[in-house]
């Protein structure tokens, strides 16, 4: 069936035989096979042959401080030497304490209470959940659907797909999936409105409004990712957007969900950005960056009004019947504890400006290569969109696999992209320096031109 | 809203104000708070104020060689000096080979390809979404329901809730839940067939068989938890059914999913129920067990057939587009490791026959007691059901709480048990001894007197 199948019996070959990766066709394997990573020291990952790679990803958007962090390893084995795991029903610990009163603590103050699960997909399956069971308690039991954006991403479990605006993720599973809406979103790199994202009044919104309008009793919820849509390849636009959806929502009586899942604990410069622009969602999705890419672990925010409407006699029933074996998991717990002490002491959030600046400014160098139709950046995560014809905008074709090609490029030079289609993408650990940004924009722009020259 | 909100400002305040616990009403708290634990040893957890409860649940089925184990401690401090996590698209580890690989040799022959994820309900959700596909791309199209048992529980993420026999955890949701097919399973307490569980042919897998055949056009699989349904009350059947289930899937073309997320590493003396018995699932679900209770983690098994469906160039865009950012956590797969060589060296699981006997022995004597309906028993799982007149099996009315009033007992005691409904089950670490068997039993024993005499 493959190349490496007859060369040897390394790990790679038993790879190739047992380990079906995610999001992945493996059949690329045969000739390119997996990096075979053994170790991590900060911002970068060492393979088997002792080859050095700057992760310019976070292992998938979840490192912040970098792998291997003295600290954070002290905050597991800390905990690992008292308990690995409780069940998190009938029972509590410190470190799910902690951590669900410290989150309380920075959101926004209409979040007063942490439901835990184990990722992204969890978090945004809880949401909704919560969502459909509160209007079901309180007497609007026909209020079950969700819109969401074109480009939205929330997670792959069915309940998340359902809510999933890029084709690709769920076209295989459309006839089963629950039926939502689907929404035009901003699009500011081809603004239809012919508008500017720092200047607009988020024209784009009107969509949306009219969704609210059109479909306010049926309408339990609107999910967004503020102000980056990840997954559509990394797609910005301004917060007017958020601030003007809260407005309708709040008109039409229905709930907003942030998915923070990729831009929290950070990564734009804030904590988060629900707080950042002051900001209410009913419900905030966290995970990722929540153990700095150590451990899975997801939560879901949400309000005291939301709560009571669950917290009654228990014969009622009333009560949120939802679990995972492993929630709240206390070594998780811990290192979510001790990152988010790091990124809120010392003035962490406040020192990533100068990063921040740094990536801006060699970042807009690459529009300098005729191919680089956008260059887009919110704090420390910024992208550029290859484009065929920059007047046009034309896009390159799917089976040019550009973004593949620049990827395999990006290894040979020691550092590790993974574009999504023709977008390549920086979501570099905070704790990157100013040198590093250099060099990661350099490698990207020399790969660009290997591939694209 | 609270009493305990007046109290203090102890920890367990600050858990009532921003904890929202799973599968739990948060109202009970205002009385009876959680248990606040801070380590465990073995068998045992010990909480804030020293006292320690034997551990007879497993911490939700999870744990297998008991808490803060030396070996298990040892392995995830190893991993963690080289690297926490690292992204599993792309890149590949020595820790995910090794358990791929081992679950591979040590499974069923026909399951060859291991796809991780996060938790038992995410192991569900990629078996269902890869039938589906693997239907679609394989011209069958129109194979999109899934056959699930009546009492059957897969998790709680709305794909999975899907395939849940258990009203009271999807009514809530019941109008936006995909369509699947429940089917009348086996109940061998109150057999509608008047057989016996040693005996009989599994004359309850005619409401099975007559689905298999109706909607052989229409179903692409059939999920099930063998021989232990664990949600419904640890009911339990024999292995006759599974043969049945498999004869029958082939014939009509239908794929089978077990999920061995509650039974699998060990639960029923063997290493999972579908190797013991000779059968040979589509796809194997594995969790909870799977590291021993350290960490979330969850592994889906599945045939080279299904696999190669997916494994073609990828302009065909066949690949499976799923993932999860913490998929295959190293940390996780070094732990699970480390767990699997304990279970399957110097006779680990032979050596469990005497704790499978003691357990039996102890736990027929509760039958003694004239409220123990049935005393029911697979490997090292054990259940007793309460009814309020053993001639008649009437059950006691969920109002009545039985089961929740025996945990408070257990509590008093020493001994954490969680019973699910009028069903006291045990379900301990496979490390318990026999003498902790014995006191396990007798408490259980005098908790039902106390509550009921």
């Amino acid at each position: 069936m493959n190349k490496i199948n007859q060369k040897s019996d390394s790990d790679l070959t038993r790879d190739f035989h047992s380990v079906w990766h995610p999001c992945t066709q493996m059949k690329d394997h045969e000739t390119v096979p997996p990096l075979l990573i053994e170790r991590g020291e900060g911002v970068y990952l060492f393979d088997s042959d002792g080859r050095k790679y700057l992760d310019v990803i976070s292992s998938w958007w979840v490192n912040l401080f970098g792998h291997n962090h003295p600290r954070l390893n002290l905050a597991l084995k800390a905990q690992l030497d008292k308990v690995a795991h409780v069940m998190f029903a009938g029972i509590t610990h410190k470190p799910a304490i902690d951590l669900a009163d410290r989150l309380v603590e920075l959101s926004p103050d209409n979040l007063q209470k942490v439901f835990f699960s184990d990722n992204g997909s969890t978090a945004v399956e809880v949401a909704v959940k919560m969502s459909l069971q509160y209007w079901r308690q309180t007497g609007h039991a026909g209020k079950r659907k969700f819109a969401y954006l074109k480009g939205g991403y929330h997670g792959e479990t069915l309940g998340a797909l359902s809510l999933c605006g890029i084709d690709m993720f769920r076209e295989n599973f459309e006839e089963v999936l629950m039926e939502n809406i689907a929404v035009e979103g901003p699009d500011c790199y081809r603004c239809p409105y012919g508008m500017k994202p720092d200047t607009c009044e988020a024209e784009c919104f009107d969509p949306m409004q009219k969704t609210l309008e059109d479909h306010r009793e049926s309408l339990a919820g609107v999910i967004i990712e503020p102000l980056v849509q990840g997954a559509a390849g990394m797609k910005m636009y301004p917060p007017v957007y958020l601030k003007k959806l809260q407005s309708a929502c709040k008109d039409y009586n229905v709930h907003t969900i942030y998915d923070e899942i990729a831009v929290g604990f950070g990564r734009t410069g804030s904590l988060f950005v629900c707080g950042e622009y002051e900001l209410n969602p009913t419900f905030l999705c966290l995970s990722k960056g929540i153990t700095s890419g150590y451990l899975p672990l997801a939560v879901t925010l949400t309000e005291d009004e939301i709560y009571s409407a669950f917290y009654d006699d228990f014969a009622t029933m009333k009560f949120f019947i939802h679990s995972h074996s492993y929630s709240a998991n206390p070594l998780a717990c811990a290192v979510a504890n001790e990152s988010l002490a790091m990124l809120t002491e010392n003035g962490f959030l406040e020192s990533l400006q100068s990063k921040i600046e740094a990536l801006g400014k060699y970042g807009k160098r690459l529009r300098e290569l005729k191919w680089v139709g956008d260059f887009r950046q919110t704090g420390m995560i910024a992208a550029v969109e290859l484009v065929k014809d920059r007047e046009t905008k034309t896009a390159f074709p799917s089976e040019d696999r550009v973004g593949y090609r620049i990827y395999q490029e990006g290894l040979q030079r020691g550092v590790l992209m993974r574009p999504l289609g023709n977008v390549i993408y920086f979501i570099p650990p905070l704790v990157i320096s100013i040198e590093e940004i250099k060099t990661m924009i350099d490698t990207a722009h020399d790969c660009i031109r290997a591939v694209l020259d």
